[in-house]
């Protein structure tokens, strides 16, 4: 999955001094045809991002001397099927500050870092640190019809998966396996509001990866008057040679409000030039009155025609209870109902 | 015309299987003054596109081996007399998918593709099959103040130009000068909307070119609720050598609604460095009562100061008749009257 | 501060004769942490462009022989804290034609030149001359805390920075120190409208530079039907070696309307690989009753790591007199109350 496929060279005034230094462009197009069924109303589209995120980007690290480096990432989403880019935040609370309109924005990622012995202090647009348990032990990499559910049910409101106004910091590398991050994210209200804190938050996140095996737990508080929204979420991954297993725990409580639970089981099975995917997953809030729990199972299967171009096929199927109204690939299904769907795409990087 | 002027050499993990592969960044900056008169107010503007479409676009090809390709094209319309982009439509569908709100959109083409023997299979959004004759058999190639009546005038609805969502098929380019497409596109309609097949369509093209000839057919339906509409139309070319004649008739019908019908006749004569042009184009709707009708002329002038820059002139005139309204670079013109316009510009290519 | 570090080599169809002939990727990610204090409410953000503006840019030049030459330049605003574009304007008429929405746009400058003996003539957007003066004579160069107050202030209007619709020309470099440049710019309105000339303009800037001295003039007139926009400036600089003293003085005077005046003095002081930054400006504005006026110190510091990256901060503080109510990095004062703001931030140039 590298996507560094294109590095210019740097013609730095300072010369063979900045040996490291270059700027990368990158990118995914991914294009679905996506089909999803509900007891309402059904829907058939030609859409992106079915394996991997559709993307454009321009990355690069400048060799600062010393072991120290510059290096700024910006990375837009990226409708396919319509040319369109992907809204951002500018405050991390929901609609309030949503811009973009459309347009071509670095929502993905928008980061310039500092990076030493020390390890990494990164600057601006970034993922949290609560989402990445969710992805990284997802067999389908939260895209696409087959994303868990423990994501596509979550409470953990507008910073689930990344945050604006970020101050982040990531241990070095060199831990003999052991990582992890800390990030504080700002909502940036003026200090006479009511909301001054809403979309202020702080998340850790630790792990150890090593051979076979990788961990982790992420933990996050992020502020709202509403009701302050903790996650608290752990995964883990085997890598057994003849198949990868995966499973993560996910739990969200908004204070005051509902609390969420979930998790994942699933795995990834290597087949020549292809790979098979599979997961249940399942999340369930506790509100007042009922219980809606979302079941879901997925299977998929990826055929690489290289490293940078894929063929893939994915089909899910969720079941609602308790009043839950989950469907899939824009289907809409009435609570209680169930909702299939299936991807049949084509993956390409650059 | 070849705008593929920056090759990005692509460092492949496979490095020597993949000697084709490329990444290529590209685009058009063009910029002209516009004068347009009419019978109600006159436009001094300075805007874009005069002679070919600004754009700025990403693209690239990677060769699978064994005959096949995996290709790329993401390419933004610019308004390079504002810095704004253009919007893209989500849904083939008018103003109700319109997105993008002056920021960057990939609303000229944005597609991934699967090539080889049997042909191209294209995905995203992308020029529909209806427009190419237009265009290509237009001595202004749709651009600027001598854009062909049959376009400006067209009842085609907003699949006209290019469709989201779409599925396209090229047949491969080595048939002794055959070629042809088709595309099915979708509006994304809930399956229990009313509406529920607007903005899908199906369109054909098929033609000839060897030698100094060029003909083609093409043919779409589109469907709408408020009524389908249905093109054809057909254009040729032939090449004298001192000067290239091109002709097309166009036909647009809305069911249960109005009917148009137009043609263009025109040509293109080398001249040193550069190249004049010009066309007469006419397009009539039959409606209930009157038959609005424009016809236009059309006569320019490029000059060429190198394959990628050219200076150019152009006028054009419009006289309208039963009710026509149609006017020039942004004036604004009484049922009836006429109109003029000129640009006079400079398009650089990169 | 050069930027132009990447340039991609352009594989040309005429090879050897374009030798020139370059596209060039650019950019700046400039992340600050940004607090602002004030009488009524305080501010904590982590923004951008607190030394140098981020963009993203594209660029190139191509060589058509005989000393003549075509560019293009593309260079969008970039708010990496939260990854959303700037807008920009189709008119020069502030609200009214402001689009972007948030998404990408080439709003920092978006032109095509044609260049030679004869100097360079440039269409687009682009920055209006009489901007130059305020930012090439600010020890801050209108970025951050500590920009001036003639520009924080000014009653310039909304060409005071860039204009679109522009037709620039300037002179050639070879004027032994003499600079200059014409602009006209067009609002593009109608011809009936009442307004039909609003945000047209015609504005020039001459100077000389040559040494350790720079000296240069401006003057722009814009039309607007609730009144005429005429803007003064002069600005000087004087490089002592220890220490580059910096002046500049500014006049906005709106017909029938308020004339605001102001100044400042500064100077920028190597120290190092770093550079202390620091000036005094002030702006009053004359209108019916009373003269409002702010009063602004900064100081700075920017210590280099390269070329390409460095750390900065800087402090600054306003005094507001006669219903002023100037404020800092979004702090919100009370009119006549002081307000106090610092950055903190790392600037990353490619």
């Amino acid at each position: 999955m590298k996507k560094s496929l294109i590095a210019l060279a740097v013609l730095a005034a300072s010369g063979a001094a900045m040996a490291q230094s270059s700027v990368t462009l990158f990118g995914i197009v991914d294009a679905t045809y996506a089909y999803g069924s509900g007891s309402v109303a059904n829907k058939s589209q030609l859409t992106n991002s079915g394996y991997n995120s559709s993307r454009l980007g321009f990355r690069g690290v400048e060799d600062l001397g010393g072991g120290m480096s510059a290096s700024f990432h910006l990375e837009a989403g990226l409708n396919n099927d319509n040319g369109s880019g992907a809204t951002t935040s500018t405050n991390n609370q929901g609609a309030s500050g949503v811009t973009g309109g459309g347009g071509l924005t670095f929502n993905r990622r928008s980061t310039v870092s500092l990076n030493g012995g020390f390890g990494e202090v990164r600057l601006g647009r970034d993922y949290t640190p609560q989402f990445w348990n969710l992805t990284v032990f997802d067999p389908f990499g939260t895209n696409g019809v087959g994303t868990t559910q423990t994501l596509n049910s979550s409470l953990g409101g507008p910073t689930t998966v990344r945050a604006s106004n970020a101050i982040g910091y990531f241990l070095p590398g060199n831990l003999g396996g052991f990582y992890g991050q800390a990030q504080y994210y700002m909502g940036e209200n003026l200090s006479n509001a009511a909301n001054k804190k809403d979309g202020n938050g702080l998340a850790l996140r630790a792990g150890y990866a090593n051979g076979p095996i990788n961990v982790a737990l992420a933990f996050s508080d992020t502020k709202f008057l509403s009701g302050n929204i903790k996650a608290v979420n752990v995964g883990g991954a085997y890598d057994l040679g003849m198949a990868k297993i995966m499973a993560h725990y996910s739990q969200d409580d908004v204070k005051n409000g509902a609390e969420g639970k979930g998790f994942l089981i699933g795995g990834l099975v290597p087949v020549g030039a292809g790979e098979i995917r599979l997961a249940y997953s399942t999340y369930k809030i506790d509100t007042v009155g009922a219980d809606p729990r979302t079941n879901k199972i997925a299977l998929g299967y990826v055929h690489n025609l290289s490293k940078r171009t894929a063929l893939y096929a994915t089909y899910a199927h969720v079941s609602n209870k308790n009043g839950a109204a989950q469907s899939l690939n824009g289907s809409v299904t009435a609570a209680g109902d169930n909702s299939n769907g299936y991807d049949f795409g084509i993956k390409h990087s650059f």
